[in-house]
């Protein structure tokens, strides 16, 4: 494989800096899924730690940096999930956390931003706007700025996941990602293709935030005016141009699905499998529910990348969707 | 302390019987449950394996020993747990595994132990009546009966979850154990005793099944005449005398809670955790629910133990259920 910015032995060593609580999450085989999916499902789930979703891996790596070279504070944009794990993390070292999210976030996730300690700056606007607002104030304050995906800890910390995807058995067919900015596709992309390249790495993402999938397909960065999608968590609009070329060496293929697919995947793994879990997390179920021929009888791996929902909106997704076919 | 019939040594070589996924389980803070408890809260997480129990800890160790000494068959009664666990370890050993429950037993539980691959078995009545037809099967055929909590495996298989809770910084103030058979309770406070004998051990069993409560406390056992509680897990009638034994050697206390506390747990779970937990797993938080001076200022450790719900039982729980004063 060409050369991702990525490197095997740096994600192992980042397994000693990241805090235990983040690192080999469940990984198991959920039957009562399959005769839903036509396919062998096992679920990756990055939902049990303190921040429910596998942020902390990555922000773990950067605040340890940090707090290791005597800085104090640090500034990211957050859809919300980055954002808990960054003050989380900032938190135990000591770290001063900004982070800046759109007005319109998933207000569960601003909440526990505020909760876990870190000043919580609102953007009248999208995520794109308050990552233009989190580098003015990394300028301004002279401060680092995380910027998710771009950002080599990122998708390094996200990594880790893949290499306790590649080191236990059974082995897999095809991992399915969620792509948003890339981190998690990358990490995970890079450690499978290195280590066990005859697995698939198959990113997935909603028709309504579709500018990796497009840029991916196109292999030149293509951007979109607007999105419009409940994934929040995968909602960009802009892709960074770095992670399209690792993106680029590690994807087999990058699928867009339906808000319906998505609301009938959460509400799958909620009653076959007892999981909560946000859009984002279901992109992978929802991509097998709109292909399941492409699936049909292989292993599939689905990484449950979060579970921070609101509430009232959760009940409302799981409450009224119907699974196609199910 | 004096001796239970458990044995750390055993309990240590457990862990390298026992298939990986059932071990070394999430184990977090969740301090978004916290405002509403008013005490610092860890979640000790068994739903994420292919079962969604803790019972896979227990039937693995009784599974391995009957294939290493050729034994082809096993029953089982079961509230549907054990049932679906056993079924899971008898089907990777080649075991027959037959299973007898009550027809009126959660029948998600008894779905997933037929789609395992076990004869099951249905009574008209209880699961104490279902004890006594699975005694009846194994005389007259002549194969295992696995008896949960009575059969040192299920005791001990469910210990290496105490393991897990004093081998992992922070150390908690106190443990809480949901209370049916005994075998969770036994296994969890025979390690904690030993160990971490700081930690206080408190068992929470609901008002609607109260036999080895009442046990505890009288020090002799007690039965009932009936139960009724929606905590199908733990809904026994009749202490068995070993167990009760063990439990007044390792339990600091045994506390009766109420259904609405009960269901107000698994809604706090669900709303602030992202948890879906069948009614005996969320007995922990009904019992700090009930009783917020008791745990003010301490660190509680609770063992979520299962997540099989029936789904529209589990709507119409957390739907409907209010939280007094949260």
């Amino acid at each position: 494989m060409e050369s991702t910015r990525l490197d095997i032995d740096r994600i192992r060593a980042a397994r000693r800096v990241i805090d235990p609580v983040f690192l080999d999450t469940p990984l198991y085989r959920c039957e009562a899924l399959e005769p839903g999916l036509g396919c062998a499902v096992s679920v990756k789930l990055e939902t049990a730690n303190p921040v429910r979703s596998f942020k902390g891996r990555g922000t773990e790596m950067v605040a340890s940096q940090l707090a290791g070279n005597g800085s104090g504070a640090v500034v990211c944009a957050s859809a919300g999930n980055l954002g808990q794990a960054l003050a989380w993390s900032g938190r135990g070292r000591g770290l001063d956390v900004a982070v800046v999210a759109s007005r319109f976030a998933t207000a569960a996730k601003l909440d526990r931003i505020r909760a876990l300690g870190a000043a919580l700056e609102l953007v009248d606007g999208d995520h794109e706007m308050a990552r233009e607002r989190a580098a003015d104030i990394a300028r301004y304050e002279g401060i680092r700025l995380v910027e998710d995906s771009l950002d080599i800890e990122t998708c390094e910390g996200a990594a880790t996941i893949g290499l306790e995807l590649v080191d236990t058995p059974p082995s897999f067919d095809t991992v399915l990602i969620a792509l948003g900015g890339g981190a998690l596709a990358t990490g995970v992309g890079h450690v499978v293709k290195a280590l066990a390249p005859g697995v698939e790495v198959i990113c997935v993402q909603p028709l309504g935030a579709p500018a990796m999938t497009h840029s991916w397909r196109q292999r030149r960065v293509v951007t979109t005016e607007s999105t419009d999608t409940i994934a929040d968590g995968v909602a960009g609009r802009r892709p960074i141009p770095a992670v399209l070329d690792d993106l680029l060496l590690v994807a087999d293929d990058a699928v867009l699905v339906r808000e319906a697919s998505i609301i009938a995947g959460m509400r799958l793994l909620l009653d076959h499998a007892g999981l909560v879990v946000e859009p984002s997390a279901a992109l992978g179920i929802a991509a097998i529910l709109e292909d399941r021929d492409r699936f049909a009888g292989r292993h599939v791996v689905t990484v449950v990348c979060g579970s921070n929902v609101d509430v009232d909106a959760y009940h409302r997704w799981v409450g009224t969707a119907r699974v196609p076919g199910v």
